[in-house]
């Protein structure tokens, strides 16, 4: 009981807040709404049906790149790989191109598994912008590039190995300008909130900030 | 070298990915990216800066109600205040109407903290939308509280109480149905990724799962 009228006076909070807001408050909460649900209805980074999908795009690579193209901690990689060794998904063999890591390859069940994941997470895409016309979508789709292609420079000392992330929102994101934005040491910069293994100056405070819950 | 060689690969990888994708997959992407950046920009959850912020709009209220209103932990909350009062931005006292708690008042120095650090939250969000018109960002706030409204309804099991945080979202956020949504226990309903302390039924999954990494 107390919980309902606690809940109730958070919403109404909440919309009172919302009220508020100027347009680019309200672009913001917006923002963080559809980000907090995207969170919740995606497979999860180091999850094995984004390893399945994954693979059945590259086809069979090493663990290595496997776990770069992931942007997760090498043991969860090995850990999430284990288990679908395991349930006879894949197979992990002695690399022929490097030694220091092993090749993995799809079994024909982890094929049909990993067909089936993927278009699971089509279907769910979309169904999140159901409620949009092809035409909104478009539109949506080109403001948000702009807004993108506009972080890419406006941000990018804080972005940091995000370009890696973000360079490639629309034909402007061929722009110069990457080294530069990556030279010094990563004590000189802006913490990043990601893990990604692929930045040139890698920070790794992002994650332990985030776990601290800040 | 190497760091940058596999920067610049991924950056490829990244693009050759983002041009793959129809307009389902490419919202999903741009969504993301944007909400990577926020979560850099922003003052963070349980931030110094976000506690002035909030008491700026409050005026003097219960330690406990600030813990609630700020969806942290009230272990966290109580941190952040003690900092603050160490500070001198406010001051705790005895609660009259609720001896559970404490009163929490910003002192004057405290005030004008505030002012400065809301006054910085509004430039950043300015700058945020610098690149677009304001037509521009009246058409994206519209597509995204369309998208918004729409998810209140389709993934309001998954949402549980982000009812909470959703239940704003223009004309139709009026809508029946909430207490339907709420009902069955926390272990019923998928995970929520959200600390919420206001949800009628938490399941406090979230947050666990959250920083186990997935």
């Amino acid at each position: 009981m107390r919980h309902k009228e606690n809940y109730e006076k958070h919403v109404a909070q909440r919309r009172a807040h919302y009220e508020s807001e100027d347009t680019n408050g309200r672009l913001v909460i917006n923002l963080r709404d559809i980000s907090h649900t995207m969170r919740d209805l995606s497979e999860g980074r180091g999850s094995q049906k984004r390893v399945l999908i994954l693979l059945l795009e590259t086809g069979p690579i090493t663990q290595r790149e496997l776990t770069e193209r992931l942007g997760i901690q090498p043991g969860s990689a090995s850990e999430v790989v284990a288990k679908l060794e395991n349930a006879g998904l894949l197979t992990r063999t002695e690399s022929e191109s490097d030694r220091r890591t092993v090749d993995v390859t799809m079994t024909g069940e982890g094929e049909r598994q990993a067909k089936e994941a993927k278009s699971q997470r089509e279907g769910r895409h979309r169904e999140m912008f159901a409620a949009l016309s092809e035409e909104e979508k478009s539109q949506l789709l080109g403001l948000l590039e702009k807004v993108n292609r506009d972080w890419e420079s406006r941000y990018a000392q804080r972005q940091c190995h995000h370009q890696g992330r973000h360079g490639k929102h629309g034909p402007h994101s061929e722009q110069e300008g990457h080294e530069l934005r990556h030279e010094g040491s990563a004590e000189d910069r802006p913490h990043c909130n990601h893990d990604c293994l692929n930045c040139p100056n890698p920070c790794g405070k992002g994650r332990a900030l985030r776990e601290s819950g800040r």
